[in-house]
């Protein structure tokens, strides 16, 4: 009985949540901009019922009524395992004042709409204000939710469970050292042909090509759709309907179509979670307040970067899939065949946008905005200095001079949300996509599979080893089962060495 | 401080309302089928919320503490009026069980995808036991609410306050004497040509036209959107984001087009409402549990049918706009002109569809509703009755044959939403928006303006005599102030007859 009423208000919960990634979803694709007002209301509204119903001493209650029903249970039965993660979320969330997440809801949507119109404008300090609103909000976070070390890590381990400041370093360090040589000698080579990348290509045609590759890749569009936004995310309303975006522009080609293989990646996880995990604790993040069926921020990314980059962007993919494009774009790609088409969409150059970044550099990108971020959050820095350190380590890392705000500080809405501590997640998430991806492809069929462009087998490992297990398993341990290591860089710098030999030896 | 604590808990109350109208635009337009099982969750879950909040001890405390704090305030002070209609919707509220309400809520988007799906497959059977149990869900409602003399009242009382069975009667009674006459005069004339309605018209030609003369009349896009759907819409998530929808059909003209001046009419309503009245209870229909600024569904339909039927339908109106439509569309009205296109959209023609329908038998297509509707309720017939009585009223009324469940039964939404007591608001707005276009059209700048297109003052004095007021004003009063006089259907009857005069005389 106590489990059942633990599970009831479990799924309400999950239902005010997926209705926040609604209005979320709905103001980013559809909303007119005059929404955004009483828009945030409503965000900050039912985010506040929902964190009123999990702190609620009748949840509680509950929660303590399944544990004694369940104390016969063994340690990993799904339900018990339920109880005992969501109230350890419970506590966490019990830390963080309510009046500090009503603010933060509130503040994202109207600074969001402000960072969307600003940036245009090249307008950091009219931005600034809002932004250092934003920031002060996430270091009284951190330090309700409190740290061993550094505010930081209560931020990131938001995101991450378990990640810190000095394990990123670690990590941070060995890429930096790996990649740094494979960078240089990408560079030294001749640079592969890109000119046909910013011919005119109509967008209708390459949102149609992106999205039935993405089919293909086994994003279910029975259970979705594909929208235009500014920066393309996917989110999720239940395994049921979850929503991709893209942001396609006619002369640049790769920023639209990998756009979408990396959210369908997101949305196959999202798709994925075991049915039974509907409007459950294993589809809810309570500490983000966020309905969500993977694991972690982390894990997530390692499923969007698998596709966008393991699949997408390997040599074989463009011998199988490049007449389909070609054909899609026959004069723009006349002059222009599969492996000239790979090389150029694997080009390594610095460049000033992120989500534009090939490979080699995009983590140098992500190092860049943690290591400002953990110092904004450490008072080492302020909002009015990101410019300049943002200028700083643009030139120091990347060799690149920052001409204006939309192709510096403010081109990313992460901080804009309030997401401070996620970055890191894109690269943690390029590193397991590699160990994934390794172990998956010592599968025979899987193997065979990526040859002849069948990736069935490929998508029902995924599923089969990360995806069904929603939340009910930590990152961790998803990892070590899936792969039989933890986190470790190798596989990922091995795949960017062994495209680096492939780009010389096709030079 | 207590009615500030009533007016927090208000607007809350509304956000959470507001929301669940974007869960149902959501669920019309935009939503992949797969979504609807746990959509319906999410807007059970979201209703029950705003019921608990609307029925709480605390909300109840703040309302007494409110009365108190305003005890020296003039009966007509806005804060007291606000308190004291929430009190009374409030218990009646109360009287209706919230599981009832619950079921109701989650059956609806259940319901209207089954609905959706089943009525293109002529599947009546398949949908009864659904329709079933949403008739008893009604039933039940209107017991808990309580009526004096016929069960139907408690319903049509929840759309029109103070609107009764006994009184539609009347009403239909005088109509049906009045329009019976003018329809055998129609129909004895030789029927305008109208082949050319029929031709094809590219949609995205009739959307932005239509949304073009939207604009003209005063529906502003930038507080709004109109998407496509089965059944149009308007709906608002507070005034400044008030959506229409629409559809399209490429061969048959004045479907699209009327529609989105009707709902263009319904969201000016809603982008007018008094900017203080933002979430407050002058927004919010706690007996519907309803986000809606229109003080009822009759006023709601007077300001639509007025858009559309008294300007988009008017002779005047097609002399100065038939020269732009036949811009957009010159092959397809080379062989027309505006008197002819007149003619031809105001045709009398019994048809089978209601939204089809010309204004001297629409009525009569909702007579027959409401007579049905009133009939389920009252247990004189069931749900298995309707095709045979549906068809018998037909013949009766129309003279027609049903030649499917489509073009009869299962032709409209409202049933399979729960709406039962809704139709008779039709028939009550089209009267209504004879009595506001009468008083209004007194003002020589006003009938200046509708001589030469310019229909800003038009909409100024609806807003000012309408609009503005939101739910701070009854029905009666917003007609009585704004009219001099109560509901009557002298206004409409004469505008009817004085259509066959003209339609008479230009034969």
């Amino acid at each position: 009985m106590s489990y059942a009423r633990f599970q009831e208000t479990m799924g309400r919960i999950n239902d005010v949540l997926c209705t926040v990634n609604l209005l979320n979803w709905d103001a980013r694709t559809q909303m007119p901009a005059a929404g955004s007002a009483t828009r945030a209301s409503q965000i900050a509204t039912l985010t506040g019922l929902a964190r009123d119903m999990a702190v609620s001493d009748a949840f509680a209650a509950a929660m303590e009524g399944a544990l004694d029903e369940l104390s016969a249970a063994p340690a990993d039965d799904l339900r018990r395992r339920a109880v005992e993660s969501t109230k350890a979320r419970v506590e966490t969330l019990r830390r963080i004042p309510e009046a500090l997440i009503r603010e933060s809801a509130d503040l994202k949507t109207r600074a969001q709409t402000l960072w969307a119109e600003l940036r245009l404008r090249n307008d950091f300090e009219g931005f600034a204000p809002t932004l250092q609103r934003t920031i002060a909000i996430q270091r009284e976070i951190a330090a309700a939710i409190g740290y061993e070390r550094h505010p930081y890590d209560a931020l990131v381990g938001q995101y991450e469970p378990g990640m810190t400041l000095a394990r990123l370093d670690t990590l941070y360090g060995e890429l930096k050292a790996g990649i740094r040589p494979l960078l240089d000698r990408a560079l030294g080579l001749e640079p592969p042909r890109a000119d046909f990348l910013a011919r005119a290509y109509p967008v209708g045609a390459q949102r149609r090509f992106g999205a039935e590759i993405a089919a293909r890749m086994g994003y279910d569009f029975a259970r979705g759709r594909l929208d235009d936004t500014v920066h393309p995310f996917e989110i999720s309303f239940t395994r049921n309907d979850v929503r991709i975006t893209g942001r396609f522009r006619e002369t640049w080609l790769p920023g639209g179509l990998f756009a979408v293989w990396h959210e369908a990646g997101h949305g196959m996880y999202e798709q994925g979670i075991a049915p039974a995990f509907d409007r459950s604790a294993f589809t809810t993040d309570l500490v983000n307040l966020y309905a969500v069926g993977g694991a972690s921020f982390g894990v997530h990314e390692s499923q969007s970067r698998l596709w966008e980059n393991r699949v997408g962007r390997s040599e074989r993919f463009w011998d199988l899939h490049f007449d389909a494009l070609q054909a899609t774009f026959p004069e723009q790609l006349a002059d222009v065949d599969g492996l000239a088409f790979w090389r150029a969409v694997n080009r390594a150059a610095p460049s000033l946008i992120r989500v534009e970044a090939d490979e080699l550099t995009y983590d140098l990108h992500i190092i860049l905005r943690s290591e400002i971020e953990a110092a904004l959050i450490g008072r080492e820095i302020e909002v009015a200095d990101l410019p300049s350190v943002w200028a700083e380590k643009m030139r120091a890392y990347l060799g690149l001079e920052v001409p204006d705000h939309l192709r510096g500080v403010m081109q990313d809405v992460h901080w804009a949300s309030g997401m401070v501590g996620s970055f890191p997640t894109y690269t943690i998430g390029n590193v397991m996509s590699s160990q994934f991806f390794a172990a998956a492809s010592r599968e025979p069929d899987i193997a065979a599979g990526l040859e002849t462009g069948e990736y069935v087998p490929l998508a029902t490992w995924l599923n089969e080893n990360v995806h069904r297990h929603g939340r009910s398993l930590t990152p961790d341990r998803i990892l070590q089962q899936a792969t039989g290591s933890a986190l470790d860089a190798g596989p990922y710098l091995s795949d960017l060495a062994r495209k680096v030999d492939r780009l010389a030896a096709t030079a």
